[in-house]
């Protein structure tokens, strides 16, 4: 998703922020809008008149030598991750994912085969999440390019955004991290299949540790890791007008610390709870670690260690 | 949108109609489902619990020298296109449009001058049709890539459907056809501007006529002529079961025949209405008129002016 509201303080004004915030500000929503969350965040929030729920939608794309290689992904490889980011940002939100809509471009080497294995990907993880393929577009272009949307509901108002942090609060983040990142580099190595190709390659969306954060711990803020640490948890503290200081989050077995701050693609959730929440030290077996708090102070700025870390993560438009 | 029902008399078994039907039967919506109509039609229908209203979800794409050449197409008109496209099948439901999702996938070449434009033109035609920008998501890659999903509104199971047409009905086109295939052809030519080419750049999605179409006709089926009305009549057909008798359709000034039986993204309005309907001359100025008539006979068939008519519109997967 569009997934940033740009401060005036942002350390990042050249790249796919500020491109965000432009097209925010010709965006706007009327008052009055039943879209009640727009540009962003994970997700965009709709509520329909009369409806108990509401619908909450992510849209993200799946590029061909940016988000999957054909070398190193078979075809279920790509459709599985394709789902499985847009899922990723309905867990985020605390919803339960209800249906998706599929666009695909195909690229003149992409034949039957491959379409078939990559619905064969994308249909083993929606029919595990209980989702619908209720539709898509279809087309020929120079490259393969998926773009995937998923529609998720939460019950009204509760869903978890990145603006309801408040100082105080204790910043934790599921699971381990750089684990993509370095299936990551393996892949391009050649060398055999491990557990981190495979959290590389079958990225696992945390739909249940999401409605888990939203319904019992009541977490004040989530967001899905996607482009690393260090980004999102930058945008998480823009968003909610706060800074952050942290200590070093749980390293994926083997991965650099660096690719546990800046690595992208891990899909686990970064959450924030009150001071007095408690948080368990699992959730089904996935650890969920306190790295830090929520500090008043500039906004998005984050500190590790007391020495500020950069937001190096991801950035599609960042300027080499 | 995945628009197609397959039936086994398809006379188009190799085509993007073949590869949809294998991904709906991959798909398989499970009964009891929100998911009200899949995918087969311009839209998805979505039935939420409480609501008054059913929800219509499209999506399409939008890709460099397929749907727009960056020599021959503004950015505000790729961008205005773009939309349009996904408004045309909100019209054909009869629905009004609530919002959008738009995801970008940028070449090099794409400045921000150029993207700039390109939010300008779709913004301008969403302010008009009172369509939130809600959300979207943006990366670089080799080509320019834009996909689009609108969601519409329409009172509960009252949407306009392919597929149902009775035997005897009416079928209707608005407007005229082949202008937006003539204006292609001059664009290539780099002749100057004219109503034509007009018509390809910045194609009118008929909001208030489906609307119209719905309430006021009540048609029995319709959908948008994106493809060509050989192709597009052709699956309308397939979906309601039926066969098709017509003769020649208004023909946009200066087009050819062919370009009005084949050429796509007229965007007018294909329905069909019941024998003692009452259907105007025109609405808003825009003709209405009646081509033909809908007959039991093998499902999909086409005949104009007695003689079979193939399915010549544009298919993406079509073997040349």
């Amino acid at each position: 998703m569009l997934s940033h509201m740009l401060s005036n303080e942002s350390v990042e004004p050249q790249g796919e922020l500020a491109q965000i915030d432009r097209i925010r500000r010709l965006a706007r929503v009327p008052r009055g809008s039943s879209i009640v969350l727009g540009i962003g965040d994970d997700c965009a929030i709709f509520r329909q008149r009369g409806a108990t729920e509401d619908l909450v939608f992510t849209t993200d794309m799946l590029i061909e030598d940016v988000h999957f290689r054909r070398k190193t992904h078979r075809p279920e490889d790509a459709g599985w991750k394709a789902l499985a980011r847009g899922l990723s940002d309905i867990a985020a939100m605390g919803a339960a994912p209800r249906f998706c809509l599929v666009s695909l471009a195909l690229a003149p080497w992409a034949d039957s085969n491959w379409v078939n294995g990559f619905y064969r990907g994308l249909l083993r993880l929606a029919h595990r999440e209980k989702t619908v393929l209720a539709g898509g577009d279809l087309a020929r272009a120079a490259m393969v390019m998926c773009d995937i949307v998923v529609c998720g509901s939460v019950a009204r108002g509760q869903a978890l955004r990145r603006d309801g942090a408040h100082a105080g609060d204790g910043i934790y983040v599921s699971g381990a991290l750089g684990g993509s990142a370095l299936g990551f580099s393996r892949l391009r190595l050649n060398k055999r299949a491990d557990k981190a190709q495979q959290r590389h390659l079958k990225p696992e969306p945390r739909i249940a540790l999401g409605r888990f954060l939203r319904g019992k711990v009541r977490a004040t803020a989530a967001m899905d890791l996607s482009d690393g640490l260090s980004l999102d948890l930058h945008r998480l503290c823009l968003a909610s007008g706060l800074s952050a200081e942290i200590a070093a989050p749980p390293v994926f077995p083997g991965a650099s610390k660096e690719q546990a701050l800046h690595g992208g693609e891990d899909y686990e959730l970064l959450f924030t709870a009150l001071a007095r929440a408690i948080v368990p030290g699992s959730f089904e077996g996935l650890p969920l670690t306190r790295i830090g708090t929520m500090r008043k102070g500039r906004p998005g700025a984050v500190f590790l260690d007391g020495t500020p870390l950069p937001p190096l993560g991801y950035d599609h438009f960042r300027k080499p």
